[in-house]
């Protein structure tokens, strides 16, 4: 085991026990060095691979405000590690639009069951914005994006909607590279209005079946238009 | 941002962009500490964090085989991650019985239709092993686990495979910590062997829908058995 690894191993123990929780501070690198035995180096090491898992948050200086604190983010890192791991192990789109359909008419059956007034609302909102005639196409996928993953967090299941959001922020840019291979921007922006705003009415007046085959049929439809299959 | 955060983001676009690819040795530390102009350590604290992605693979020495080489092994990252913030953030467990059963649900009704027969025999060897009536729980629920990850695996989806098999990783402790809630062991054993053969047998006929409810009864039975709900 290299020397990052077992600080690693040590501080995931004192989490997994509770003797270090959210908010708490680690102790300072030479305190955990010489405790652990290993050097400086290895504990920094092991500081910057939780900090990108989301498990740390670090800050520069040397005031009450610096050092390391535990925090609970887990999207960013499942977004990178998906994100790295779409480059260069060449993940079949074909099993991510698979994917993607599992979750999210999963997550619209359960919302038209549990339907929350407010966040329905929330989503809704997202697509007041897509209506703006003017947008970017770029702008136009980061407000789609977030309403697939606004739409996805109505079935309130953390872990579903944790993985679906860093699935959808680790393929933005295969999506935003596809865009110029739509063949009419305008009208397919139309199309997609409409088919969201489909799939939230469903969801609304409690029709599961109608909600999720609508949802199927528009994620399958965006990338067979856009020759990502 | 930080030094070691602008030697990941150059590094992931190296890989995006092909100009590093699946086997390719990373430049030495220190030439890329010149070529981005930050300090050594900074490039060994992101090659760490690569390491524990599981995008790259280093080898102590400075022979030829020494240094940091391009891979994919996109599942321990994964499981780590998820294990890390299972015991930070307190992801409800309703939320992972949940999970597991869209996943392994759809998963068994996908395999019911493409069932490979090789893929069907190796998940039925694991079986097998647990027919074994000597086995100790913890050595059960290791053969239990990765009878689990098969089963889902013949669906062929990449991406579903990996998160089921990071997310069975990550809840082992919790599942191993929960064996001694159990009233009688070995009863139970006997019954989660008479339910794995009934999913399985489902499968290998074809029968998509009982497969998928079998698993369902299975999954929600053992937490609710082990009083994990």
């Amino acid at each position: 085991m290299k020397a990052y690894e077992l600080v690693l191993e040590r501080l995931e123990a004192d989490i997994a026990e509770q003797r270090l929780r959210l908010g708490d501070r680690l102790p300072g690198e030479r305190a955990l060095a010489e405790r652990l035995g290993v050097s400086r180096t290895s504990v920094r090491e092991a500081i910057r691979v939780l900090e990108v898992m989301g498990v740390v948050r670090t800050a520069a200086g040397s005031g009450p405000d610096a050092g390391a604190v535990i925090v609970a983010e887990p999207r960013a890192p499942l977004t990178s590690t998906l994100r790295l791991h779409l480059a260069t192990s060449h993940l079949p789109i074909a099993d991510i639009v698979q994917t993607r359909i599992l979750l999210e008419s999963w997550a619209v059956r359960e919302a038209s069951v549990r339907a929350d007034s407010a966040a329905v609302a929330e989503a809704g909102s997202l697509l007041d914005a897509m209506d703006d005639a003017g947008l970017e196409p770029e702008r136009f996928h980061v407000l789609d994006a977030e309403f697939h993953v606004a739409l996805t967090a109505l079935a309130g299941n953390v872990l579903v909607s944790t993985v679906m959001a860093s699935l959808r922020e680790a393929i933005h840019g295969y999506v935003m590279a596809a865009v110029p291979q739509l063949d009419d921007w305008d009208s397919v922006a139309k199309s997609l209005r409409h088919e969201h705003r489909a799939v939230l009415e469903a969801v609304k007046r409690g029709d599961g079946d109608t909600a999720a085959s609508l949802v199927a049929r528009h994620i399958e439809g965006f990338y067979s238009a856009a020759r990502l299959e």
